[in-house]
């Protein structure tokens, strides 16, 4: 499975929807990943891809497999499709990136899980906030020990992901979609990242839905516990504001926008009610979207170098024995005991091109991944816990999993 | 009880610590109480009341409350004597405010309530955050509807709690002390109130402590239930940073002076390990603090018509069905579903002023205060829940009590 020292790997995206479109403006000048080749039922998205990316367009999954130069396949498909499709992957002896969720079941991630194990073949489970770039380097101020240990962290998200356009399975937790399977995984994975792996113990959730224009949970609150390091997680996905009003650096104006877009949004939902958003989704896929399409910007971290904003993971601090950590404009702001802040630039990046980096690492060097099945599945885990939770009142004991020591060095950029 | 419709209460403070001297700088030049007397064994303290105040100065509670101006005392005196302290003064037929916590134990705060309704004396449960003018006006946009109900409410504190001066018994649960039962009655006081009143069914809870100088809960997470509305507190008393950084308006220097100032004796407390802080504590009282003593403005609110900031209840977010409510830097951020935010400016004031008008409206004009004892008990109860829960990792179940219907209008000020 291991390729050789110089070798650039050829990537192949299944699915040319959002994820798809944001893992081709994330890579397009990636320098160990290069995009090949891509599939999607969809014409347009196949003449897209071919006119702007210069990749091979194909419609099913088995001939994107059968591309000479495909050496792993970015599946971003629906997540109900995501077991069936990384198992054809991997099958072929193809690695696999899978957006988040992993899969629309623990028990379909597990089963991911083993077959990457049985077929020696990389398994990485992407599409997550924990992959931006100011998160690996807040591990390296942990793992530095300059604050002391981490006690708690919180993360508290303000978004307007209920009052985005969907498919109807988007919303739909019984098809792998709703807020909590879709969203919660940005912040337990994230906060899994800062608790340095530690197995997520316990979770108690509470849940909100209130909103006469979407079905479904659209606000959790939740406690997760992993043993030394608690953690408090909320998520408001209805929209009215958002995070970024809490950061001195937005724009003020530019925060209006955001807000009246959603508004005007929300009104068309009102008036539209009972039907789907279909036309308004396809504005957001590769071939239909126009310039403007939602998100403006690449698909995390701050890769076009413009100043940080809380989007899925939403505004996260770390609480450390001797200081605290949190994200700044442009990386991290770092108290300490003396009353000191220092603000730590992070160089610009994003999520894909980390989980890219740890896909060139895992088949050039050999080296696991630290986002690989197993990781992955433990998120689904403890985020069907919120879910559960949330639904019953009660608290959920989560079996603990082996605790894997992280690696001490997790992408092939540097060494 | 009731006095005549132009009566100007007399008040007496028992207690010229911080909250008395706040009480003092609050009510000054108050149009419906005066502060005639007060007591406290520290001659200085008495010295400056008489001197800066005009007011009598006693050694004792019984000559306090033998004064012939008397209508009320306000406790200010340590928690763990607000019981046999309020109790002196309800036995003798006068009216008690009493700052919060409003007693040590759920079974003293029951004592008081008892005592109250069988001397039909007003008893007031003061000095918490709930009491600032916000939320009152946020009160009354939610009972205007424009909203929507509230389905979820969110406070995050970020103070120095646990790294101000102190006295031993401060930092003690078992005397009264400690950052839960000092402080989580601000943020549950300020819920309650946003949930309109209705009784707090069950609370999980986590707690943490990593301060080597200052032993105990230094942090929590709360999640509390009321029915139709959870709630999601955190507070955070190690002083690494403030919430006051997470309001755009905040003055990046003043808030740098502030933990720089926290650093500082943060290092000294690190010095002094094993000794009280007693000394440090005295320039907080009356007599003994010079001008630039803490805190530099009143007791809460902004009375001084400078920009609010965050402090004890911290950021409260209120998620309505159709809108959200936060507080700005002169009332509330008020974002509706149009997408439109705007900002309404509510009168400076404070939470000494506010439990002033209560005093007054229950003497004057025999209306029942919204921050009865009652009110006050059960915040309590729902605060020893918390800590309760924060040992065992249990959820605690309440016994749900009466369900009062709140007061249609709560103070004197108008009618």
């Amino acid at each position: 499975m291991v390729k050789g020292p110089n070798h650039h790997v050829g990537l192949g995206v299944l699915g040319l929807g959002l994820a798809g479109r944001l893992v081709l403006e994330s890579l397009h000048d990636n320098p160990l990943v290069t995009v090949v080749a891509g599939s999607d039922p969809r014409e347009e998205a196949r003449h897209k891809l071919t006119a702007d990316y210069g990749a091979r367009a194909y419609v099913s999954l088995s001939a994107l497999c059968d591309d000479p130069e495909i050496d792993a396949v970015w599946v971003a498909t629906p997540t109900a499709l995501h077991r069936q499709h990384a198992e054809q992957v991997l099958s072929k002896g193809l690695a696999a990136v899978v957006e988040k969720p992993l899969a629309a079941t623990v028990g379909d991630a597990q089963a991911l899980v083993d077959l990457a194990a049985r077929t020696e073949t990389p398994l990485i489970a992407g599409g997550v906030r924990s992959l931006d770039p100011a998160f690996r380097h807040a591990r390296e101020i942990i793992d530095s020990g300059r604050l002391g240990a981490v006690r708690a962290i919180q993360a508290h998200a303000v978004t307007d992901w209920m009052v985005r356009p969907r498919e109807p399975a988007e919303l739909a937790p019984e098809r792998g979609g709703g807020l909590i399977l879709n969203q919660a995984p940005h912040q337990i994975d994230t906060i899994r990242l800062l608790a340095d792996g530690a197995p997520v113990r316990r979770v108690y959730a509470r849940t909100g839905e209130w909103s006469p224009l979407r079905a479904g949970v659209g606000y959790y609150s939740a406690q997760l516990d992993f043993g030394d390091v608690s953690a408090t997680l909320t998520y408001d996905g209805y929209g009215f504001w958002s995070a970024g009003e809490l950061m001195p650096w937005a724009s003020r104006e530019r925060l209006q926008q955001t807000r009246a877009a959603t508004g005007r949004y929300r009104k068309l939902l009102t008036a539209d009610r009972g039907t789907d958003d279909r036309p308004h989704r396809d504005r957001l896929r590769l071939g239909t979207a126009t310039p403007d399409s939602w998100p403006a910007g690449a698909s995390g971290g701050h890769r076009r170098a413009e100043d940080w904003l809380p989007t899925d993971a939403g505004v996260v601090i770390v609480n450390c024995e001797r200081g605290v950590l949190r994200q700044s404009a442009r990386g991290l702001f770092v108290y300490d005991e003396n009353g000191d802040l220092e603000e730590e630039n992070v160089p610009p990046g994003d999520a894909n091109t980390e989980a890219a980096a740890q896909l060139h690492a895992a088949l050039v060097r050999g080296r696991p991944p630290r986002h690989d099945g197993q990781w992955g599945r433990d998120t689904l885990a403890a985020v069907v816990a919120l879910a559960s939770s949330g639904r019953t009142g009660h608290i959920v004991e989560l079996d603990t999993p082996t605790h894997r020591a992280p690696a001490a060095e997790d992408t092939g950029e540097e060494s």
